[in-house]
C-alpha cells in the first residue's frame, strides 16, 4: 500500500526511537538522528526505508491499531496492550458485538474494541470528565475510529441509556457503584470486566459482584516480560514494568440465585 | 436473547464444572450433580437459571469465543487466550484484517481470529498433517467461523498462494524455515508472529528474520496469575500455569536495509 | 563421609521419588520401585549408589537441612526454602544471631535459622498450640537442631522474655497485635519479618510498623520458576506454584520520629 | 548497641535515600538532604535519630551483611539477596560447611556464606583476575569477613587445591568447562549451583552435569516483585527487576551410573 497526503506513518528507528505522525507535502521533522524528510514518503510504499540527513535508517511503517494506542495522547494511565487483548480474548469480543464502556479515559481502550467490532458493533462511552471526552475524541479520530464510538459526558450512576449490551467495561475507582446500572444495560449472561490496579478493588468488586446477580468471577493479573533472544546468550530482558492493574471478569445472569462456592482446590469435571 | 434447538449453550455450575453442549429436544446430560435436563432449556432467555435432578443450581450461559476454544477438540497444544489476545492486539488485527496461519492445528486461533476480521476479512490457514485439519474443520464449524476460514493441506515450504496479509501467524516447530515465503505473503510493513514453546526457538526466528527483512523484532512472555478476592483474605492463587510459549513479533520492510542495533539500555526518544 | 547407623540417608532415584530415612541394620523399604535394602548402606560412602530389587538405581545422598525443611512433618503450612533463603539474606542472619520467632509451627524456619545461628547464637521460639509444639520438637530433633532452639509454649500477647534479638520473625494471622512486644525484644536497628499469606495482613502490618517505630518497611513477594533444560527445547515447566506468601521487612529504631514518606518513583541517592 | 569510632552505620533516610559509612570523630558529609554530622553519633544507640543541618531525619541502622553486599565496591554484577538466600537454603549451606567458589568476582556471594559457615568453616575463593582480588578483599575486609575466606587467584581449570567440599559455587561464564575440578574438590554428594544469565548457559551445564556424575539437577529463576502496603490501595510496585540470573542446582555422585530420567509430569512418590 502506497503512503498518502493525510496518511499516518510510524517512522521506525529503533523500537526505542520511533515517531507516529501524519504525511503532509513538504513536511520535516528534526530528531537526534538528523532531519526526516516526510514529505518525501508520499507515494512510497509501506516497509520502504529512507534515511535522515545524517544517514540514519527510517522504516516506514504503517501503524496499527496498537501503534496508535501506544502513542495516544493522554492525561491518566491507558490499559495496555497486554491487558486490552486479554479483556478482549476473554470477553468473547468480536466482530458486531455492543459495548458499553464506564469510564472512557483516553479512549485507548474504545479505540481498540471498535477496530474489533466495526461496522456493525458500537461502542457506548461514558465519562464525566469533559476534558477526557475530548482528549479520547482525538485519539478517536486519529485513529479513524470515531464513528464507532458514542461518547456520553454523563455520570453513570444516574443510569446508562443502553440495553442488551454484549460487553460492559468498567474503568473506575469503584466498580462496585455502577453494578446495578452494569446488570440492567447487558444482555442475558453478557460479559462484565473491570480495570482495578489495586487488591482492595479486586476484593470489593468481586465481592459486590456475588450479590448483585454475576457468575463466573474471575480476577487474574497478566505480567509481560521481554526476552532477549541473541545468538548464544538469550535471556529474560533486566527491564520488565512490575504492574499494571488487575482484572475483574464476571458474567451477568438472574438475580437472587445463589452461586455455588468455587473452591479452589476442588478438582475439574468438563466436558 | 432465548435459547433454541440447536443452539450451543455453555451449562456452568462452578468455574470447574462446567459443559459446553448443543440444544435438541428432549436431550439429558448425566453429570456428578445430577442430570441437567437440556431440552427444557428451550425459549429459556441466556443468563436463566434450572436445576439437576439433584437440585444444584446450573447457569445457562451463552457460550463465546473464548468458550468455544477453551472447550475445542484437539490433538495438539492449543494457543491459549492470554496469548491469542495480545498476539490480535499486538499486531494490530482488526476487522477486515487479512491473516495468513501456517500450522493450523486444531484450529483455535483461527476460531478467534476469523470471529475479529469477519465478515470482510479471512484466514488462510496451512497445514500438512489431514487429521489436524478435520479436528479444526469441526472447531471452526462449531463455532460458527468455517466460512471465514480457507484451510489448505499443503506444505507452506513449498510457497503459499496469499499476498498482501496484514498480519502472518506461524505455529510451527521450526518457523525460520518459512520466513522467505512468509516475507513473499505480507504486504509492506504487515505483521508478523510466531508460536515458539522454548528459547532455542526465539532463538533461532529472531536471528534469521534479522537476515530476511523483518524490523521491530521483539520476544515476549505472558504469564497469568489468578487472584483469589474474599474479603478480608485476598491473595494469588496457589495454582498457575507456569509456562505455555513465548511470542516472536515482526514487521516485513523492504530487504538488504541493515537494521540498527537494538540497545537494551538506550533511552527513549518518541515523539 | 560414610554412613553410620542412626544416620539419615535421603534415597534418591528422581526428583520426584526420594525418601528420606533413618538408617538401620536389617531395615527394608517397601517401594514401587521394588525393595530398597538400607541395612546394606551402612558403611558406605554418601554419593554411593545401590539398587532395588528391581534393578532400580538409588543414589545414596547425605540429607541437608534443605531436604529435613522439605520432608518435615507438618500440620501446618510451612514457610518454604525460596522464602527462608530471603529472610535470612534479607535480614542479614548470620551465626551467632539470636533470634525471636512467634508462631512456631512445624518448626521449618526454626530448623533452617538453627543451623545457620549455632553454636553461639539461639532462637527463641513461641507457640500456644501445644499440638505444634510437638511437632516441632520433632522434626528439629531429627535435623540435629534441637539445642540450638528454646520453645516456648506460652501467648505472646502476654510479653516474650527476649531481649537485645538480632531477628524477629512473626508467623501470625494477625502479625500486627504482637509489634509492641516485638519492638521490645528486638535489638536497636533490629530486623523483623512477618510472613503474610494475603494481601490483607501485608497491608495492616505495614501500616501499624509505620505507627510503632520501625523504618525501612518492604514487603515483597518471591516467585520461583523451574526451567526444563534440555539440549536443544530448554523452556519454563508447565508446573508452577502460585504463590506462598509476601513477606513483610522492617527495621527498629525508637518510637515517636515521624518517618519521611517513601516516594515511589522518588530518584535514588546513595553511597 | 553503641556506635564507636570505627563501626560502620547505615544512615537512612528513607530505602532509596540511604548511606552506608564508617564512623570518625568529626566527620561530616554532604548530602542533598543537608549535612550529616558522623562524629556526633559516637555513642548514641544503634536505632537512634539525628537531623541533618536541614533538619531532616536520619536513622542511624547497623548494618546487616545485606547492607554490606548491597553497598559493595563492585566492577562485576554483584549476586543479589534473592540467589544468594536461596543458594543457601537450597544447598543446605550452614554453620561449619566448606565452600569452594569458583568466580570470586567482588566478593559478595563470599562474604554472604562467609557470615554462616565462621567460625569453624571456609570460603575456598578462586578467580584468574588480580583487580577482582582487591575489590573482593576490600569488601570481605569492610564486612569483617576476611579471616573466613581464602581468595586464590589461579585458574581452575588447572585444578583447585579443595576437598571435601559441603558446597561449590561456578560463577564463570562457562561453568560446564570446570566440571571435573568441581566433582573432585566436593565430597560425596555435595552440593553443586552455578549462576547462570543466559539459558544457553544452563542448557550446556545442565547437558554436561548429567554426563559428569551429578544427581538431582534443578534449573530455576527467582523474581521478586515489590509490593506497596497502602491503606485501601495495596498493589505490586509498578517497578520491577525483570531478570537477574538463573541457577543451576546438583548433587555429586559416583561416575558411570546413568541417572534415571527426569519426567516433567511425573506423579511424586515420597515419604
Amino acid at each position: 500500500m502506497k503512503i498518502q497526503e493525510g496518511s499516518y506513518v510510524l517512522l521506525f528507528h529503533t523500537s526505542r526511537k520511533k515517531w507516529l505522525t501524519k504525511v503532509a507535502a513538504g513536511k520535516k521533522m528534526h530528531t537526534h538522528l538528523g532531519i526526516i524528510d516526510i514529505g518525501s514518503t508520499i507515494d512510497m510504499e509501506y516497509g520502504s526505508v529512507i534515511r535522515t540527513t545524517e544517514d540514519k535508517v527510517i522504516f516506514l511503517i504503517e501503524p496499527t491499531i496498537h501503534d496508535f494506542v501506544m502513542k495516544s495522547e493522554r492525561k491518566t494511565q491507558i490499559v495496555y496492550p497486554k491487558d486490552l487483548g486479554f479483556i478482549a480474548a476473554r470477553t468473547g469480543l468480536k466482530n458486531g458485538s455492543r459495548v458499553l464502556e464506564i469510564g472512557t479515559g483516553s479512549g485507548a481502550a474504545a479505540t481498540y474494541f471498535a477496530s474489533i467490532v466495526k461496522p456493525d458493533g458500537h461502542i457506548y462511552s461514558f465519562d464525566v470528565n469533559p476534558d477526557f471526552m475530548e482528549i479520547a475524541k482525538r485519539n478517536l479520530e486519529k485513529a479513524g475510529m470515531l464513528q464507532y464510538v458514542t461518547l456520553h459526558q454523563h455520570d453513570p450512576h444516574q443510569g446508562v441509556d443502553v440495553r442488551e449490551a454484549d460487553v460492559a467495561l468498567v474503568d473506575l475507582g469503584d466498580p462496585w457503584t455502577v453494578l446495578d446500572q452494569v446488570h440492567e444495560a447487558l444482555k442475558g449472561s453478557g460479559a462484565f470486566v473491570a480495570i482495578c490496579p489495586t487488591m482492595n478493588q479486586i476484593e470489593k468488586t468481586a465481592t459486590e459482584l456475588k450479590k448483585k446477580g454475576f457468575v463466573d468471577i474471575e480476577s487474574v493479573e497478566l505480567l509481560i516480560r521481554n526476552m532477549e533472544a541473541r545468538e548464544g546468550m538469550t535471556r529474560p530482558s533486566m527491564r520488565m514494568i512490575g504492574h499494571t492493574t488487575y482484572l475483574v471478569f464476571a458474567r451477568k445472569v438472574q438475580r437472587k440465585v445463589e452461586a455455588p462456592v468455587e473452591e479452589e482446590n476442588e478438582e475439574d469435571e468438563e466436558g
